[in-house]
């Protein structure tokens, strides 16, 4: 009997890494007479892997890794102006509106309204995430917000623990195989999967999937429909 | 009767603040023979009063700062190698091992022996603080580390409902009075006042207090002292 739905929230509630690749869209056309494309995107990928451990996930750190790319691959020929365009858009993301997925209100309120408690648990900065979900006016629909700055089962379990949530009664629904699906299944819970159109480097998995407690959907509106299928079956 | 002894981490239990003045210093030779330090120092600080509702407090958003004053203030004029120079700055604060108060360890195991349940609540860039925590290796010591990104009265209450705390029967510890000390005293806490020897300019606070919940001591040695008498008396 599945009584709590924990939720993702970058690309499973809102838009989130089309924003990134965007912005690394962007940053490729400043650095154009520096490098082609492809390495500039090489050479973010392998910063940004680099400097994970000290940034974390997160705008802030994004942005700092795309000034080190910039002077990197233009050998410190990159110019005060180009820089600050690049801090400037990254600025811009932290400020950017809110872009809800399709649907998520209705979901959010039909699941409410099956008794349903919810949960948001999600990574990332601090301050992002809080000014995300602010902005967002989910909060209030929520029993209890956690935001962690890994999502492994050590990290779930302690989540749950401390909302007397027992594993087995809960499912976790996100994009992401590795933060989402697997540690929340290792440790007894249910999980859906919604992959997002676009997908992190550091986020995915080719491993396919068999189990018993997991499920994918195309989008979130599937979502009751689900749990009524698994509810009554 | 106090039960609950909450604690401040940064510039409370270890040195936090004295890193960024340092850097500061740094960054004010870097950019010379752009500027007078005294202009950098006054630059940086606007710099930061305008970012911080975007980039909330932590390393990662001071060393943004850091780039945006380096540019403004040199007229754009900043090399690419300068501008490195200082987010290898930012990268070495965040790497830097964690220097801790003198006393933090004899001070806790006294509390712990004397059946106080010990709480951590600090404020911040989530990485940056869980970073600190585990290096710190005090982290066994606390019943519940709590990171929130404002320490406010209402981050206060909602904390101390959390983990079943009766606010008259905890006390924070901390170097900040609009921080640590006021808000907590606001919903009917104790609080004691332990000034740091460096204040960043967002934390400083001019009031006198007096207070019937209120204590100041110079360093955390004195804290069981304090206690002693507070609960004899």
């Amino acid at each position: 009997m599945i009584e709590v739905i924990a939720f993702d929230a970058d690309d499973t509630l809102w838009h989130n890494e089309s924003h990134f690749q965007e912005t690394q869209a962007a940053l490729t056309r400043i650095l154009d007479r520096y490098a082609p494309h492809a390495e500039v995107e090489a050479q973010l990928a392998e910063t940004e892997h680099r400097n994970i451990r000290l940034f974390g996930y997160g705008i802030k750190g994004f942005t700092l890794s795309m000034v080190e790319t910039a002077i990197e691959i233009s050998r410190r020929r990159v110019t005060a102006a180009e820089i600050h365009q690049i801090v400037m858009m990254g600025k811009a993301m932290l400020d950017a509106p809110l872009d809800l997925m399709d649907g998520v209100e209705q979901v959010l309120d039909s699941l409410l309204a099956a008794d349903y408690r919810l949960l948001l648990i999600t990574k990332g900065d601090l301050l992002d995430q809080r000014n995300k979900i602010d902005k967002s006016g989910l909060a209030d629909r929520f029993h209890a917000v956690e935001i962690v700055s890994e999502k492994n089962s050590s990290a779930y379990r302690t989540i749950f623990a401390k909302l007397a949530v027992v594993p087995d009664s809960a499912m976790m629904v996100g994009n992401s195989l590795p933060s989402d699906v697997l540690p929340v299944l290792e440790i007894g819970g249910h999980a859906v999967h919604i992959p997002y159109h676009v997908t992190a480097v550091f986020e995915r998995h080719d491993d396919p999937l068999e189990h018993l407690r997991f499920h994918a959907l195309e989008t979130l509106r599937g979502l009751p429909e689900l749990l009524n299928r698994l509810q009554s079956g």
